[in-house]
């Protein structure tokens, strides 16, 4: 059998008024699946971790996150394709504004206008010996490669983003004092030096300025890191997968562990993204690409989740249920469906929380008695408590795809 | 306290039209032990693993079989009293059937006759100083031992047993290239040589052909393994144990772990073993020969699981209600008795499976509401869902037999 995994970013959530958007919302089709399968909750890295997506998501895909996980950068780099090599450093940054040697907005007033333009400007420095290449990601984000000869560069260097206001951009500094590290702090310094110097008196600044809005005049760095060394994911469990997602950090893992990716038109990772078209790729990857496994993440729930929205994520979820779930029930058969989380984001959090998620498991399963998807309701099902590094061979074995251990 | 574990070998199941032979079959005297114990789901090697007896059973007495499985041959040589010793290796093998060249029956016709004649023609043929010592097991089956000097010998060597028809003999190959393994793999193949010389015009085979049966006429070996270095079981658990089972795989693992094997006679392995036999003696071991802790093993839900046969597994469950649980809960006092499996073998697959394992503990335990011995009955008792690694732990505490960690 084929297997779908369906994921909804940050779903799981807290009570608010003793009752959660999930359990709120009207999802006649994800109660459906719940009333076929066997539910439970999960850990996704461990119980009582809060997880990262990036983190949770290399748990869910069976590696372990305290081996395979050095920095969010990576998986940013290549989630907006740029091929990251053994010994790069890899960054994340925003456009940011400084005024009067201040920060004054982490994210340029997250006004757009000629960023792409900037983006050229400084998209291949070399200081040092050492290559800088800099790829504009969505809105004011992006991402940095930095890349030496052999080993000469170490990730072990602190941010530029201080993540918070009115402070001069920070220096970078070694945090373990080894040469590496000492130069690779030196070299984002002068890369930061330089681009600010480049930007300053850039004509699409002098235009921003005279819009009344805020000048992009400086890259803020954050989320150092260096791409893990994982087996192949398709090697390790003989399966050809591909990954639909949105969001650059989701697809970056993805393409890290050697997933296909597919793009999909409209899909924006926001809550006003085009999640039928995902649930319609999802569908055709199974049925006429020949994928034997497809990972099919949605952002919408944990963006309301950050927002504190209660509402926004119901609805958010009620979308899902009408324009994932529902397509997905009656085009996809004799599939191994799981509909879960990668983490809880409480809406009275804004924040990840490490309650375990809901799951759902149709298929060849024991089918429960739980006929509601939904936090305590998944909590009383038959999967009990599972963990979030076994998932993909639960998945696998439903499946009838499992590996025999033994004889 | 003492304790009694009842094992019935892959007796966990999925759905067949929406019930399992377990659920379905006729059984008060497992629900008895449900509705006085706590109730729960095991996954016996880790959540999404298939496992093999031998895995499974390892981890049950509570051996990471990550570490302690190498191989299944010394198992099946330890299965049927031979001593393996350190630097042995150990293979399984078949009396087969070759002609012009080519297998044509790998297990002789299932045949008998004869077989113990050959046996003790080839039992111990030394090759380049490597005594190669042959026991023949139950049918068709055999054990060979290689022992060399110290560590001359490896297990990293392929099979000579294709598991399939009308290929000639394949060599034994060295797997890493190592002066070991290569040494090792061409004693095989000249023990293979040799023997087949011996059977060829062996009178036992011209009296099988005159018969119209299959000549028995090469040995076909698979499983290599080396004997794990594990630590003594009653050492480990500071227990007297015993093992009661008519399956070599697993008294060879009891063995491997310095449990005592009691034989019973009429025990075959098979759905129409005298599993009342195997009561009594357990009943026995626990109250006349003072061991603390028997092991309980019944083979016949797995056979008749791996036929695919819904209603013989159903009837060999109704029996061992009937034949062993009832006598045991009439016999046995003031003892832990644990009911569960190995695996699940669903019948449908006709193999194993990952799917928790139903699990019943009686004694001095937190009964709860569970009524039925079941897969989806078990799921929603007390116990939840625990791993086999850490059974004989959970056993041995509610003996008050476990020590202290920490003060």
């Amino acid at each position: 059998m084929k297997s779908l995994l369906i994921l909804c970013d940050g779903m799981g959530d807290r009570l608010t008024h003793g009752t959660t958007p999930l359990e709120t919302a009207r999802k006649p089709n994800m109660d459906k699946l719940s009333a076929e399968g066997i539910n439970g909750v999960m850990d996704t890295v461990r119980a009582g971790i809060r997880p990262g997506s990036d983190t949770s998501h290399l748990s869910l895909f069976g590696y372990d996150p305290y081996k395979a996980y050095a920095g969010r950068g990576p998986f940013e780099a290549a989630g907006v394709g740029l091929e990251v090599e053994e010994g790069d450093v890899a960054i994340r940054c925003n456009f940011a504004t400084v005024q009067d040697e201040k920060i004054t907005d982490r994210r340029a007033g997250r006004y757009e206008y000629g960023l792409g333009e900037l983006a050229e400007e400084i998209k291949n420095i070399t200081i040092n010996g050492v290559e800088i290449i800099f790829k504009r990601c969505a809105g004011h984000r992006g991402v940095i490669i930095l890349r030496g000869k052999g080993k000469e560069l170490s990730a072990m260097i602190s941010d530029t983003d201080p993540e918070s206001l009115g402070v001069p951009v920070p220096e970078s500094k070694s945090l373990d004092n080894s040469k590496s590290s000492l130069k690779t702090a030196e070299i984002l310094n002068e890369f930061t030096r330089i681009t600010m110097g480049i930007l300053k008196n850039h004509p699409v600044n002098k235009e921003r300025i005279s819009r009344g809005k805020l000048p992009a005049n400086v890259i803020l760095c954050r989320g150092v890191g260096t791409t893990p060394n994982v087996l192949d994911f398709e090697k390790k469990y003989g399966i050809k997968a591909a990954c639909i997602s949105a969001t650059s950090l989701i697809s970056g893992v993805c393409r890290t562990v050697g997933m296909d990716i597919i793009e999909v038109e409209g899909a924006t990772g926001h809550t006003d993204s085009d999640i039928g078209a995902k649930a319609t790729a999802a569908i055709r990857a199974l049925n006429e690409l020949n994928y034997d496994f497809v990972f099919l993440h949605i952002k919408g729930t944990d963006e309301a989740s950050h927002d504190g929205d209660f509402n926004s994520k119901k609805k958010m979820i009620e979308r899902i249920d009408t324009e994932v779930i529902a397509p997905i029930l009656k085009n996809v058969k004799d599939t191994t469906i799981v509909l879960t989380a990668d983490h809880s984001t409480p809406v009275a959090l804004k924040q990840h929380s490490a309650d375990p998620v809901p799951i759902v498991i149709t298929g060849d399963v024991r089918t429960d008695l739980v006929i509601e998807f939904g936090e305590r309701t998944c909590a009383r099902g038959d999967l009990n408590r599972i963990c979030g590094r076994d998932l993909m061979n639960i998945i696998l074995d439903l499946s009838d795809r499992a590996k025999l251990f033994g004889a």
